[in-house]
């Protein structure tokens, strides 16, 4: 007897024998590619700096692996057979997922040689190396070379999978199924219309907020029990993951639901970086541990797209995270850690100093009035990259011109400027889907508010197992089942709008800066 | 130019295009394996209890992959091209070791099936998050069920190997080439009666060692600095490894000489725990760390036995990091991140300390006279497990009985007794190498001083390096380009012998506990 009896059945695949072996030869797969990610996590978190060469090789000796199974011909003929008859009983929505999720891999890998996967794979680690030490040292110089080659084989990468329009759609699609620069340019017309009129709005109003709450002393190994603290809060469940310090804060997985681990990176001058990377991470850790066990092993488990991934990590972080409700429920958790330094600060003003808008340099810190603008930067210069033969070394220029033009500040160093982000020692085409996240989210979002009672009240008792139960049974349990926008669909009732996010950042920073309201415009 | 002419030409592989094709199969095989290591590494040091099954299947698949590699039938043919020819120029010691070692292996392959192999893997991740909760707990009960498989499993692998005389035979044969029970029997004699002999002249003497420096309180945090700075001052190199927490001390690599990590566990009322354990695993780091870069990748690099490799942990940690000599000269390190308890402590005062001969429960805390007995003990309960159809339930109790009969104590809880190892969650026939290593270290160690002029005073400088220097020289660079016996007769002149050990053992304990001297009985 359920406790809920209007909660469905989870996902389940039926028991015919192709899908048995579909799963058999998925599940290797799967185990392999959760090897190849502890390469990677390891690499990030604990690998001494000789190793890299040597672990450039493991990794593509992995990737050639993948890449052999997934282009096997046994795959095909199952593939093949079960191309019809999927469509009906006794097949699930799950086993339909399965079939979609190996197909589109297949594809993925017959496009792309082994060599050139296996080639990749060296260059990332190699790659990842050179960043790690230009960043530590402010030397662009010393990447260049390694993101030439990064250009050089990503434009082989997108000529191979095909494109209509340009280069860059073939690799958007590879983050965001069907997702399109013309899609994208639609979608970020009205974020840049509103981020823009925002921060113009609180601009001429003269409205101030104070963050000195924020800054001061702050010893790394207390922010990273105050991280693990908050995580905990927010339901992420230990016993099936784990927290430690890299350069650049990330999510990784090695056989979700089973083993989903955060990172970030604590600064001993700020309270609020570390934290918000931890509900950042955090949210994308829920979802990846809220699939149902039966999807374990299969490419169906997890998130479906990195745009309903990052829906997920910037409403934890963001709607929930800066909220006034959550710190009324949670701020004794701060001041159970730093109490000199947040005896006299309440709720409200630590939340106001987390929504505190400041064109800043540094994507990961940025405020939600300007984050899409830091989105914008990055997906010009990667359209720029792959479609166009910008040299190499004027980047960083470019780089510090758009910041100048976007967001009125010159990075005075690389390092906090076109070395900031870890993404271009693998790729591009992921950054946009940061903003598509934002647009889900807040869509997401408020389907959640509207269907809760009370939903800020429960908040501010320091109750999140509500809200984490609602986007499970929703959203999170289904892993792959359904595509991204049909998941918001299902998830809200309505496709995917971007008006929901417009109507949020608007009401929100009214909110924050006292502003007049004015109507959205949705 | 070399700045010393008088040293040899380093390992190297001939070109010839079966080797080089060889080696690509070899260098495939040796990243899945370190990829299979870093699943293993993590597990004991990151990875989250709710993980185990799926890290289980993570493993088993990886163990498969290199099982098809190292029988595909490519393999099989390039051994047989090379059969002959390899004798003969211009094929290298090198080479010939590549072909050995790929023979062994492909051999071993051969006799075990890959369903089995896979079962092993599985079987090993869970019984290891099974012991490591029954150690927690103390609770022997709900580790059985999965001892009892890794014996019936053990015996499959013995059975399917092939012995002369016992099944045990054919496991010892794989940590040590050639090891037999017969010959283990015949070295351990001598052994076992010099630590009896000793044992008595020290009781006798009525001499007592104060040890209480080593006693107190010590933050686990500010051990593994020491146990870091320890490390360093050994001459292992942290661009090339890494130190971490796990319940058992270990050392691993994930592609030496690149990559070549260590643990510790720090106990917070014991100062020389994780002390000398860094030591210990130092001296295993050390070893892979000092491979030709050449042989890199191939099944060549790194300790050539189990034997070979405890001769560098225990000549580390005993003959030389309990040393006077040795502490004279980094003393002052210790002191440094406790000065308040060693201010008043000198070297001599510290090295008699860390060799007080006290008959105790835990094998790597045991002083070096009675080490030998722990071991025995474990070989002992191995032939019992192996050869035998002993009870699991009764281990416990065979294991009690053993510790009072050897060493004159009862363990009062299993935690302390039977479940304090690692080992025997992945198999039986490595322990007693640890008593090999013993005798080839006695031997190396005797041969470096009588070549070192002023060898204590060149130690008790604080230098490390000429130790290290000379020791890479002779053996760490060469990997497994020799077999064990053949090894130790380059480095000392001599095959193996036990008789080293037992005169080291004698003079050191004589010395230690003021003792009379007497003839040792070589």
């Amino acid at each position: 007897m359920s406790s809920n009896p209007t909660i469905a059945a989870g996902p389940s695949f039926s028991d015919d024998k192709r899908i048995t072996e579909l799963r058999a030869i998925a599940g290797e797969i799967d185990d392999i590619r959760s090897a190849l990610r502890l390469l990677s996590w390891d690499q990030n978190t604990s690998m001494p700096e000789g190793a890299g060469a040597t672990r450039g090789e493991q990794m593509a000796t992995l990737q050639g692996l993948i890449h052999d199974r997934w282009t096997a011909q046994r795959l095909g003929e199952l593939l093949s057979e079960l191309a019809t008859p999927i469509q009906k009983a006794p097949f699930t929505d799950a086993d339909r997922a399965l079939l979609r999720e190996t197909r589109r891999e297949r594809d993925y890998a017959a496009k792309l040689p082994r060599g050139l996967v296996e080639e990749m794979a060296r260059v990332e680690a190699l790659s990842f190396e050179a960043w790690h030490k230009a960043r530590t040292n402010n030397d662009f110089a010393s990447f260049a070379p390694w993101l030439a080659r990064t250009i050089t084989l990503q434009r082989e990468v997108a000529d191979r999978l095909g494109f209509k329009a340009t280069r860059y759609d073939a690799l958007l699609d590879l983050y965001e199924p069907g997702l399109t620069s013309e899609r994208v340019d639609a979608l970020f017309t009205p974020v840049r219309e509103v981020s823009v009129k925002l921060r113009k709005r609180i601009e001429q109003s003269g409205h101030e907020v104070d963050a000195s709450c924020l800054s001061g002393s702050f010893p790394a190994e207390r922010q990273m029990q105050l991280a693990r603290d908050i995580l905990t809060r927010m339901g992420y469940d230990f016993s099936r993951g784990g927290l430690s310090i890299s350069p650049h804060p990330f999510t990784t997985e090695f056989g979700s639901p089973f083993d989903v681990r955060v990172t970030v990176h604590p600064h001993e001058d700020m309270v609020d970086d570390a934290l918000m990377a931890a509900l950042h991470e955090g949210g994308h850790a829920l979802y990846e541990q809220g699939s149902d066990a039966a999807l374990a092993r299969t490419p169906v488990v997890g998130g479906v797209s990195m745009g309903a991934h990052e829906s997920q990590s910037r409403l934890w972080e963001n709607a929930i995270g800066r909220s006034e409700a959550f710190w009324r429920g949670n701020l004794s958790v701060v001041q159970a850690i730093f109490p000199t330094e947040f005896a006299q600060v309440d709720a409200a003003t630590f939340s106001r100093a987390l929504n505190k808008v400041t064109p800043g340099l540094i994507r990961i810190a940025a405020d939600e009035v300007t984050y899409n603008l830091h989105i914008i930067i990055r997906y010009e210069m990667e359209q720029a990259m792959v479609n166009t033969s910008v040299a190499v070394e004027s980047l960083p220029r470019l780089w510090n011109e758009k910041y100048q033009a976007y967001l009125g500040i010159t990075p005075p160093t690389d390092s906090e400027g076109i070395l900031q982000d870890v993404h271009w020692t693998s790729g591009f085409g992921y950054f946009p889907t940061y903003t598509l996240g934002n647009l889900y989210g807040a869509q997401i979002y408020t389907a959640m508010r509207a269907s809760v009672a009370d939903f800020d009240e429960r908040l501010a008792s320091g109750d999140c197992a509500f809200a984490l139960d609602w986007l499970r049974e929703r959203m999170y349990r289904w892993g792959k089942t359904y595509l991204p926008e049909d998941l918001v669909e299902r998830v809200t009732g309505q496709r995917p709008d971007p008006s929901y996010f417009v109507e949020y950042l608007t009401r929100k920073f009214e909110q924050v800066y006292d502003l007049p309201t004015e109507a959205a415009s949705r």
